[in-house]
Formats: C-alpha cells, structure tokens, sequence
C-alpha cells in the first residue's frame, strides 16, 4: 500500500493511524513515508533504521526542523481509526501520527519557501531514551539536523507549548526473607515492606515553578509494581518502577537527589533520566513564529524531544494538532479543525515563493 | 537403573533423590518404583499415569494407608545429594523423598503385618491442586484408597502432626484511571491505590486458635504484585494475589467470606481454595499411632494431602522425617537418625506376624 499525500489532512491521518505502529514495530510505516517522500523531487531522503530525514534545498538564509515520532503506545482496542462529530479517533490519532500527516502534507505542497525545510520522522519515541530514534539521528548524522529553529509537531492543541519538563525513571527496591507460607512468620514480605513506599507516593506534595514566565506541574507515581516468587512464598523483593517529572529549573542530577532524597530508607537504582528544556522563546526565530502562530504560549508538561534539540544548541517548541491530555488515552483523537489550523499555519510562515 | 529396597534407608534416599522429579516429569522415578515394587510377590502393584498403588493382603481386620508423593520443586543447585555429618542434603531430600524411601523399605520388609497396608506414591503434589495424583486417584480408583486409617509421610521431624491449615488463593483487585504520566492529575494511580491493601495486610491479626487440642497458626499474606502499563502511563490496575492459611475449625467458604470482609471495598477474586482437615486424633486407629509414636502431637501448618484422605472419611496424620521448615529451600535435608526412627515406629506398630 502506498501514502497518498494528496488526500486532505484528516483522511492522510486515519491512513497513518491504520498502519499500526507500536514501538518497535514501524518499519512498515517508516516504508511509506520513504517512498511517499523519495517520489518528490524537490527533496533529498536519508533513511536511518525506521527513522526518516527529508531535507528541500532552496538556498535560503534559514532552516527550519519540522519533527515528528512515528511510534505510538500500545494498541488498547482503539484501532481502526473512525471519524464522528469533526473528530478522528485512533490510537496515535493524537499522538502523534496527525502531527505527521500535517508535516507529511507540507512536504508535498512546499516545492519552494521562504525557509529551507528539514523534515524528520523517527521511531521509538514512547520507549526508553536509549531506542530513540532522534537520539540515534543526533549520534549517526548530526548535520542531517542542523537548523536554526525546530518546531516539533507533538500535540499542543495547536498552541505554542514552550520547554519541556525532565522526567526520571528509578526503580525502587525493598528487599525481605523467603518462607514458606503456611509459616509466614518465619520470613519478612517484602510486598508488605513495599506499602512504605507507597505511603511516601501517596503523600508527595509537587511543586508548579515558574521558569521564565511559563508554569510548570511536577509530578512522582509508580508507573509499575512487581513482586512475587510463588503462590506459596513469602516474597523476598517487591520493586516500584517511579516516573519523576520535574520542571526545567532542576536538572537531571538535581531530580535523581530529589528522588534519592524523598526514598530515604529505601534502596534507589535511576534507570532513565532525561534533562527538561526551559522556554528558550525569547530567540528570534521562535519569536518569529510565535508571532504568527497567536495565542500566548503555555508550558510543556511532558517530556518532548524539544530537549534533545535544545542540547543540540537548536532552539525548538511544540506546537502541533491534538489535545496532549488525551495522549495514551484510549479514548485519544484529534479535531480535524486542528489538523487543517496547523498546516494552515506552518503555511503562512514557511510560505511558498 | 533400579531402586534397590535393601540398601540403608540413608542410601536409598540417596538413590531416588538423585533421579530428579520435578512436578511433571515423575516417569523416570514412578518407573522404576513400579518396578521394584513388582517384583514384590505379597505386593499387587496398580500404576495410574505416574501414581503407583501397593496393596497387602493379609486378610487382616483393619488397613492403613501409607502415602508419599514423588516430586520435588524446582531444583535450586541442591542436586545431586550429598551426605555430611549425618545429614543427607539434596533437592527433595526432606519433602518428601526421605518419607518415600521409607514406604519403600517398608514394602519390602513386611512380608506379613498385623495390619493390611496400601502403599500409595503418587505425582504433582507440588503444584496447582488439579494436577494432583492423589486427587486423580480419588477420581479414578477410590476402591484402591479404602482404608481406617492413612499416614502421610512428609517431614514432620517424626513426630505426629495431626490435621492441617486451609489454604485459599484470592486476587485482590483496585483500579484507576489510565493518563499520561506528565499529567498525572488527570488519572487516578491503581499502584498507589494498592497501599490500602497493603495496609489491610499490614495491620492483619492473624488467629492462633485452638482445634481439637491443637494450635493452629493462621497468616494472611501477599504473595504477589503486579501493575504497570508503561514507564509513562499512570496505570489503572494493580492486582496483590493473597494467600491465606487458615485453621481447620474454618471451612473454604468461611475463609472465603472472611477474605471478603478484610478487603471490603476491594475486589476480591478467589483464585483457589482447599479445606484444612481437623486433627481426628481421638480416632481409634490414629490413637494406637500416636501412642507408639511417642511424644505429644502437634498441629500441622501447611497445608498437606492429608486433607483429601480426611475428605475420603480416613481419618489421618503427618508423619514423617525431615524438618518441615526446610521443605522448598535451597539447603533442605533430612537427618539420617530421623529416616531410621519412623522406620523402626512404622515396623513397631505394623508388626512382621
């Protein structure tokens, strides 16, 4: 099957939303981009595992990064993709495969702009930082990324969403003594021991800073929790996997003290940790764009790749269709009104010539 | 290879520890126990998938069972058996191959009793209960089982246990509201709701009541934990499987129903339940046991088989070598004074006419 950028931008989304891609699993999504994009002549395609980066090369004094993850979570009994009231759900519908069709339908309608465009797809964004595909790009071919700006089409509900928050993953681990369970007094129940833990979750108290005129809303929660030897044992190990998101005024060093800190007593292993990105809007070429996209421009609550591009010394917000809050919903989709105003928008300020 | 009856009791544990029967794969034991019970021509030998039935018949007035299952847990680096300091180490040793080699050796010696003796070695015990030989020979051969009387050899240090606990395995469910992790306060987290659980099993009083003359000891206890979606997802499940041990003045359904009222305003799932047995002590045939056994009866903790001869009408007993609370570790043995000793008990009450 093969990618029709010509049809309008909801009906390209529902075709994207259709090609599952899970984590892991986009290299058949990642093979109609590529030859959707390889059949347009105005631009020059690299392709990078299931990671996709297509650049125009009009000449001009600016360039801008149009970016978007091609993976979604897991399929929760949301596909295929239907169409009710001006909304399109699916999963992926908000997150973020309309975002893809919209930089999809520009890819084919820019043949000339008053900025050369860089367009990058990639793979396993919803995974551990290490799969990253933009990550993997900025260690294969950082010149395929350099730009002057980068807008990233995660869902923003059309708004310019500035920064990004960091977010840490620990593991945090209480340990017991086996027994057999008719004699449970013999051993310690680690699942037992683990309701301490649980406590301090249930307790904490998270900031909203202000950094650089946006607020931001922290948060701590068990995101999984396991423990167990057999139905007949005292469990020697229970351990709760924690998600820290933390506002861009702490790094990652400062987040891993903090959370160090709030499990005092408990053992700490940190097996991700990604820093935020602050603001950054008083550059100008994001200036620039803010300007025509309206609206005053709120904080970014999730972690975005944002940050990998402000480590890369890029400038970048969000901005994209889809309200962010339905994103890993089940119920997740996406007003059609959006598609159209961000492609409209992107439009206006890329401008053909 | 053969099993040969003759040898020490130390030595022919030795002999059937070393052939390794995890639940499932008895066939290489359950063979060549058949056999040397075969070739015993006072001995008429019934084999039902890998559970061996023995019978006497010496035409006497009263018949006792004797029983033992053949397979271990999983072998944990205790393979093969080894003795040091009159202890004999090895997977199985203690639970319950010490016990088997016991009936074996039994077998073979009494060619003549004053009592008529059936002789049952069956599979599974160590797994879910329908996987049980026992259960199965119930089903397909209860004529084989009739009996006054029936000793079950697993450890009890050779000492009469009388009875034994229930056990009931139950899900105990909360749930939540799925959301992005970074936005956690628009979900409600099923991992941090499952600390009221574990507060239940915190403060949980366990009965220590008395049956028959017997203490008992009750637990209620996680055994296992599970929750999670993804790293980035506020999860809307967790699941503590709980276990259950209760005193045999309790029926599966008054267990059932006191696991309900604990969790109230939880869901409760019983997964799995089976009755305990009383002890049934002041029954004839197990008071004549008793008395040449020595030493003052104790209530059994775990649950055992003797609850399926107690569901068959049979009144029986734990007896056997080996310390129960080494059943299932890694360093689990038996004392070799301990085989010898039940030996001589059983020889002494069932008497060579």
């Amino acid at each position: 099957m093969e990618l029709d950028l010509y049809l309008s931008g909801a009906e390209l989304t529902a075709q994207i939303v259709d090609i599952e891609s899970v984590s892991g699993t986009e290299g058949p999504l990642a093979d109609v981009v590529t030859s959707a994009l390889s059949a347009l002549p105005h631009l020059t395609v690299h392709r990078d595992g299931n990671a996709i980066v297509a650049r125009t090369d009009f000449g001009r004094a600016e360039r801008v990064v149009l970016a978007g993850h091609i993976d979604t979570v897991p399929v929760h009994g949301n596909l295929p993709s239907r169409l009710a009231d001006g909304l399109l759900y699916g999963c992926g519908s908000c997150d973020m495969k309309s975002g893809v069709a919209v930089q999809l339908r520009l890819a084919a309608q820019l043949i000339s702009a008053v900025r050369d465009v860089t367009y990058v797809f990639y793979d396993c964004e919803e995974v551990e930082a290490e799969r990253n595909g933009l990550l993997r790009l900025t260690r294969t071919s950082p010149d395929l990324l350099t730009a002057d700006f980068a807008i990233l089409l995660e869902p923003t509900a059309a708004v310019v969403e500035g920064g990004c928050q960091g977010t840490l993953r620990a593991d945090v681990i209480v340990t017991g003594e086996r027994a057999h369970s008719a004699r449970s007094w013999l051993g310690r129940n680690a699942i037992h021991a683990a309701g301490g833990i649980l406590d301090v979750l249930r307790g904490y108290q998270p900031r909203q800073p202000a950094v650089d005129g946006l607020t931001y809303h922290e948060g701590l929660n068990a995101v999984g929790i396991s423990g167990g030897v057999a139905g007949n044992v005292i469990p020697d190990e229970c351990v709760v996997s924690v998600n820290y998101r933390f506002a861009p005024d702490r790094s990652a060093e400062a987040a891993a003290d903090h959370v160090r800190q709030v499990f005092d007593g408990f053992e700490v292993r940190v097996t991700d940790v990604a820093d935020g990105a602050r603001p950054g809007l008083q550059q100008p070429a994001a200036a620039s764009f803010v300007a025509v996209a309206g609206g005053p421009p709120r904080a970014k609550l999730g972690w975005t790749d944002v940050a990998r591009f402000a480590a890369l010394g890029i400038p970048a917000v969000n901005y994209g269709p889809g309200d962010p809050q339905l994103a890993h919903t089940r119920a997740e989709h996406v007003p059609v009104a959006q598609i159209e105003q961000c492609e409209r928008t992107l439009l206006g300020w890329l401008r053909p010539v």
